[in-house]
């Protein structure tokens, strides 16, 4: 038809921005640009958000998938001029101001990439073919899945030592989603398996946290830190510090020491890196964690017209020399600067700098325990918990998601339940390194 | 260990009662057994019980298939001597008292057959390979992948004629699941799909209800029927009776007429039958449908310790010289009464006969149109709505998922949504049959 353009999309006297990504960024980002005088197209791989903060939750049985997914289409419902595409974005061609997708390609007058970040296996090839990652709520559905199945296969066998390698978890990454999956499967170990396993011993099923530096949490302050230990260990998880996980077969972790772990699970959460698009330069735009570098308007360096937010942008300033941290705070916040200097830049007035204002950080262990670092109040505990779990459920999209999300905290913290734990499609995992086993 | 059995069951000097399956059947028969003087062994190929009467809300975003899932091992956490093994059941050894799974063989005193039902396709082999089935939770996440897929895939195309058949949507078999999704697409057709569409038409998307009978609803009273004929047509669903399908390649479904429909989604839901298990001889124990021939005892014709229940059970008798209808209400009140006659053989006392008691049946079109068919009552509309919300929810397992769904009702109800609108796993159309298009 005549009247649109590639991708079916209307014709228009406005300026058109193109956003790469719903996350943290694009959202915020979008937000801000509802009801004014540009169009502006969300392209996504995906046809929600997530709320990647709960994954966790997700893998350990918590929450349904479903409620800390939203779908990007009924975040746009109300914003005027907005269009949506599920498409995988190939490369930019900046001289043309094109993107070339996997449906077509698009021009844009902006271009917004928010594209956020993946798990990054430092060119371990072994660790990421045998490895799990916990970054996409298909991950997520896998790992829950394989830790299941992992139980059910653990019964089937005589051979102790096989059994035990079957219940042993190794976590790689002492950050907050390794802090965070390490204690919920300890409360898992301790509150849900004995009751649905009477006849396996799950008092021998082992959480490894494994640490390269020399303390968890290492973002956040000593105090979190320890306190974090302290808590973790009182639910039973072995913390493994100065240690770095160097191989992994599907079956046996090799360190850098003499410490090996046999366990058929290992979580790699230990480094995440931004998702590369084609047609930068990596010599020129990236740097360390294939990140763009972006000066104090999200701009990138040389590029009048495109700009990069969130885990994918590295801005470097004299507090951040490698970049803000890739969380969800600093993508909304500078989404939400970006948002407004795009409008600026449309009515041709200068751009303001993006200040970033550190709210804090937090992490949960488990039941009554996280640790929260604002930026004069530090708490652990109790109070620590609630906290974390008002902003988690402040900062989800979607009203019926928080109901949902709150209904099954309120059920999980009273009847020391979970009851997701569901194998609704199965992971398909290789257990013939478990020799001497039935298959499943 | 000496003194585990086969799949490392622990040995006991009680009977041994093998169920295969956690449906309706399953689960209620394993109920009565619980604390009593039997060992009880569970298998079923998934670790959840399905609710299959939502089924259809999951394939439509209106509830998270989590919700409609439960645990087995969570169901069976309070009984004694109960034992859940994941596992396929292959054939049984009615001389040898054993079954053999793809996890190893497993001898029993009394073995009772709940496998259920599957997509009944009468050995149409294109529709099978083309059409869409909806009896598992997975099947119905596909459904919903491809529905929204359809949608973003409708988008991209400037042929005013493939767009229609990707916006089509064809059911087969007008009994309560074609009824109930057909309504449930319409309403999405009404309410949702103009807000998370606004640069497609989609006016246009149709919704074909395809019934080889001369009415809709056909196990129900003709008040019942001809009420929710007039609810779908209200709705703006194409109903087609007397019209048999007798083919499709994915884009075109053929008709016994001159009828075709040029769509993307047809979906399959004119019949099921029972999942047979190797090493019962099809002429002497099957009927038709591929069900367990059963005496009043729910007793596999020849074989004292072998039973059924359920959807493949057929039990002959003057009132259902066919079988009980595959539903969930014979399949619970068989599972009692077998659960009773159990004990009643292991303590030497005679069996009880199977007395079913038809306690109506009812069909949900929509928001506030429903129709019920009780013994004494027939109603339809808003009570009869309420009433079908009410015994769902009553017959759904696990108080979490009770709360969960009634909040989704709640909000689906009071905001005119369904906010599950995920593509988690998207579903591998093959859209290139659809020529011209992009693809996605």
């Amino acid at each position: 038809m005549s009247d649109t353009d590639a991708l079916n999309l209307p014709k228009s006297s406005l300026p058109r921005i193109v956003i790469v990504g719903g996350g943290f960024g694009g959202v915020a980002l979008a937000k801000k640009l509802s009801k004014k005088e540009v169009q502006v197209v969300l392209l996504d791989k995906n046809n929600y958000h997530t709320f990647q903060p709960l994954l966790y939750q997700v893998s350990t049985g918590g929450l349904e998938p479903d409620s800390i997914a939203y779908p990007i289409r009924k975040i746009l419902q109300d914003y005027n001029n907005f269009f949506f595409r599920l498409a995988e974005v190939q490369s930019v061609a900046p001289e043309s101001k094109t993107i070339i997708t996997n449906i077509g390609e698009l021009g844009y007058d902006y271009l917004v990439i928010a594209a956020g970040s993946t798990t990054n296996f430092f060119g371990n090839t072994a660790i990421e073919a045998n490895g799990m990652a916990m970054k996409t709520i298909p991950q997520s559905l896998n790992l829950r899945s394989l830790i299941l199945e992992n139980f059910e296969q653990a019964l089937l066998t005589d051979d102790l030592h096989e059994r035990d390698a079957l219940m042993n978890f190794v976590i790689v990454g002492g950050g907050p989603t390794g802090v965070e999956l390490a204690g919920a499967l300890a409360e898992i170990k301790k509150g849900i398996l004995p009751k649905d396993y009477p006849d396996l011993d799950t008092r021998r099923a082992q959480i490894n946290l494994v640490q390269s530096g020399d303390r968890i949490l290492k973002g956040m302050s000593d105090n979190a830190s320890k306190k974090a230990e302290e808590f973790l260990e009182s639910l039973g998880v072995h913390i493994w510090k100065n240690t770095r996980v160097t191989s992994y077969d599907g079956k046996t972790a090799d360190t850098k020491t003499e410490l090996k772990f046999e366990a058929a699970t290992l979580v790699w959460a230990a480094g995440v890196k931004g998702v590369p698009i084609g047609g930068l330069d990596a010599e020129e735009f990236l740097v360390r964690g294939n990140r763009l570098k972006v000066n104090e308007f999200n701009q990138i360096l040389g590029q009048d017209a495109i700009f990069a937010v969130g885990d994918i942008a590295c801005m470097q300033t004299e507090d951040t020399p490698h970049g803000h941290p890739m969380m969800a705070q600093p993508a909304i916040q500078q989404g939400r600067n970006l948002g407004d200097n795009l409008l600026r830049l449309v009515r041709k007035e200068p751009m303001q700098p993006f200040i970033y204002k550190d709210k804090g950080s937090m992490a949960t262990v488990g039941r009554n325990k996280a640790v929260v670092d604002m930026k004069n109040y530090r708490f652990q505990g109790v109070f620590a918990w609630f906290v974390w779990m008002f902003v988690h459920l402040f900062f989800l999209i979607g009203f019926r998601n928080r109901v949902v999300v709150f209904v099954n905290w309120v059920y999980n913290y009273v009847r020391f339940d979970r009851e997701a734990r569901l194998i609704i499609r199965p992971y398909q995992r290789d257990y013939s390194l478990f020799k001497d086993q039935k298959t499943l």
